[in-house]
């Protein structure tokens, strides 16, 4: 039987008798077929009482805890669960009903610690300064506020949450739980744990229920975090025989390339982030991000937005739209100068070409931020190529690319491919799997034995430094080229 | 290697390098070669700066929680436990110094319960009317104050305490924890919880390291205690090939047979305690107390006292040494009654032979209480030959007689044997081990693969109840009698 990190079973239990003495939590283990269960005091302190009134039917909620199956409530209708994928930009979170295999209710909210920095490195620095306490509080006091606020949609109280799974990045999981990320950004980069932990609700200090089980993925060193774990798990890579290839563009871009023996991550490629950081105009796949984009010869730009509304910003795809039309169309050229046909403006005393106009500002983009662009691409594809080429390898040989992150939602393959962001390949070869790493995080939530699955790959991850890569540094400035200077190189 | 159930180890961890990229974590782990290590969030939370303060060589203390070992703590010079028997009436505990073999500090007190009722029942009655938080709050309440004078006497603070066995009868292990007693009294007699519980310091809210971990011995049913488990462990009868027995006469006697294939125990046997219960004179092993007496044919009675100080009252071997000698004399009969002969003075009424005497009372005993110490041997006889009785072996096939509690320390077994108490074997087959449940608990305490056997003594043991049994009720009457009216049932 698949058994979730948390459940509530239905039981009904035999009566005590004279020849039936079990004591109470002996009766619920034996229905439970749980040689480990381990009872919370409170849990303890309930049951007697609650089963004599309930006439020994009660509905008690479990959660795996390490090893163990745990006794988190004696008796409760409902069960919930989060998932949660800490971004270094953006949270999202999923409360899951246990009890209901149907849609989850999705909620988003930016990081909070962003007031103390935008990226990793400036968060901790702030840490160094003293502000670990500062950086962890304002997260865990954003989560609260959020989940009281998916609570209050879905109708119930935070306290028929009764586990969190949590997957992010190395920093994000530490700056979660309180520890010292000092030594992350400092040669040799040791993080101060590496395993999938458990903790209890107080612990963490997150207001749901007060035994709920905690569970944050394990990393793989300071440059592989528990997102990318969790983003494996959902691919399935770590079962396959044939390699197989995740690409996940988050702030950072990731490349995973792996089967079931072993996986290697390229990480720490240069490059800012797809989304937000590129443009001043970018934005996060929300109602009114501008997803398509189509140029026509004249000039005239046609887009959709996200839900129709009037258009915010750009979104990832949109970009990667952008930028392909735009060459298409010859008003950039290979090193994405904007050609002499270019209709651009001026802006801020940059040649803009513009996309759309709301009540605030124009939303458009510039020769510094398609070069940004075009070095985010070439450090994803250049890692790919890199790891691949080190496996000995080629393009060919991987069975599946697997498309995560700002990539992973509504990106026209022929877009990306015609920019040299993603190998020529036919298109049943490419999957776009949008948020991986909340997609892991919600199936562990479902399927408990997916702990091991997630033992099993933590076993057999390699990484290497891309930033400090010969092969790395040599094949990057050709790959800033669209689609590069070398096209054999695409496949 | 035998490893304790808390320990703490000194490490010297290789340094952090390019090529040895452990998280902090996974550098202890490994050197512990502990895969299941399991980090409090203050510990992971303190690791970092200590190991680097310290270059790398620390001194953790670890614990053994449920089938994991937990880091509680990052750093320390010492490493203590407690071991804790929780009688009805007594308390006794040590304070294992972790790091040193050595004897350990051993304290005393009464239960602080007793105001709430002397006997199990009456505390029992208590709880049903609501007084379960208050029975709780005085255990916990005096077991803090004890232990913060034990660390007073011992020159260490109550946080160098990192782990608590606490070894007790079923109702006394319940009302630690604050569970529900209100079933344990009424048929089919069902407690909350049989299996071996493991809890944090703050659920149990005792007053040592917040992380320390507390283990609570398992039960056999509401009537068969953890102290009994603990006992059979201190004992090793649960590794034998041939039957051995353990007899414990606390507020209740208990009789024991096993071999390493089962176990069972004889509870529930009427009859008040040797030990304060039976005199008004009584009292338990302390300074003072008369542990031997000798009564010459003129009346003239020759008695010791612990520690040679002037005498307070008479402990359980007082008793039947005193019991005893007046029968060897000829001052009490076959039925416990005075002779003519016997020095009586009246005393409120009653006619008491006199002891001693002291400033304040008169101490010794009259014909009422030796009836009740006589209740007493029977039941505890009758209880050894019937459950030998119903195995179909007799007291010689029994190897070893284990003498715990009252009777466990300093009792003359030949005066023993003159009253028909225990079988008349030879002498080698006695072994005085007295307290054999806090033994127990301490032996736990040093070795943690005894976690095991005490599962495995758990899972054999069955019990019979005494107080209902037929045989029991046909074979109790002649056995009040000196030293029985069937001698041959003797041995």
């Amino acid at each position: 039987m698949k058994r979730p990190l948390v459940f509530s079973l239905d039981l009904e239990l035999p009566e005590p008798t004279e020849d039936d003495k079990r004591a109470d939590l002996e009766r619920v283990a034996d229905a439970l077929g749980a040689d480990s269960l381990v009872p919370t005091i409170s849990a303890l302190r309930t049951l007697p009482d609650i089963l004599r009134k309930k006439g020994f039917r009660i509905s008690p909620v479990f959660s795996v805890h390490y090893g163990s199956t745990r006794l988190i409530e004696t008796n409760t209708g409902s069960c919930f669960a989060l998932a949660v994928d800490i971004g270094t930009t953006n949270i999202v979170f999923e409360l899951v009903n246990m009890k209901d295999p149907g849609p989850s209710l999705r909620l988003q909210f930016k990081n909070p610690q962003i007031k103390y920095g935008e990226d990793l490195l400036s968060r901790i620095q702030h840490c160094m300064q003293g502000g670990l306490k500062e950086l962890r509080d304002s997260i865990i006091a954003g989560l609260n506020e959020e989940i009281k606020r998916a609570a209050r949609q879905a109708g119930i109280t935070t306290k028929e949450i009764y586990a969190a799974v949590f997957s992010a990045n190395t920093v994000m999981s530490h700056l979660l739980l309180g520890l010292d990320v000092s030594h992350i950004p400092v040669s040799p980069y040791i993080p101060v744990v590496s395993r999938a932990l458990f903790f209890t609700t107080s612990e963490v200090e997150l207001d749901i229920h007060p035994d709920a089980t905690v569970y944050v993925f394990p990393n793989a060193g300071s440059y592989v975090g528990g997102d990318i774990i969790s983003g494996i798990l959902a691919t399935g890579l770590h079962r396959k025989e044939s390699p197989q290839v995740l690409i996940d563009v988050g702030t950072n871009a990731e490349i995973v390339i792996g089967t079931k023996d072993w996986i290697l991550v390229g990480a720490g490629a240069a490059g800012p982030a797809l989304e937000g950081g590129i443009l001043a105009s970018g934005t996060v796949a929300k109602e009114g991000a501008i997803y398509r984009i189509d140029i026509e010869g004249s000039g005239v730009v046609k887009y959709k937005t996200i839900g129709d509304s009037s258009p915010l910003g750009i979104c990832g795809s949109g970009v990667i739209d952008l930028v392909a039309e735009l060459y298409r169309v010859g008003f950039i050229d290979q090193r994405g100068r904007f050609t002499d046909s270019a209709p651009t403006v001026e802006i801020d005393g940059e040649k803009t070409f513009v996309v759309a106009k709301n009540d605030k500002a124009v939303i458009g983009i510039n020769e510094r931020e398609i070069e940004n662009f075009l070095r985010s691409k070439a450090a994803m594809f250049t890692s790919l190529y890199v790891l691949t080429q080190s496996l000995g390898i080629s393009f060919r040989d991987i069975e599946k690319f697997y498309i995560a992150g700002a990539l992973g939602s509504g990106v026209q393959l022929k877009n990306a491919q015609l920019l040299g962001m993603l190998p020529r390949l036919p298109e049943d070869r490419f999957q776009p799997i949008g948020n991986s790493s909340l997609t892991g995080a919600g199936m562990l939530l479902r399927d408990a034995s997916l702990l091991d699955e997630i033992e099993h790959i933590h076993s057999i991850i390699t990484y290497r430094e891309m930033n400090t890569d010969n092969e790395f540094m040599k094949e990057f400035p050709s790959a800033r080229f669209i689609p590069h200077t070398n096209p054999e190189r695409l496949g």
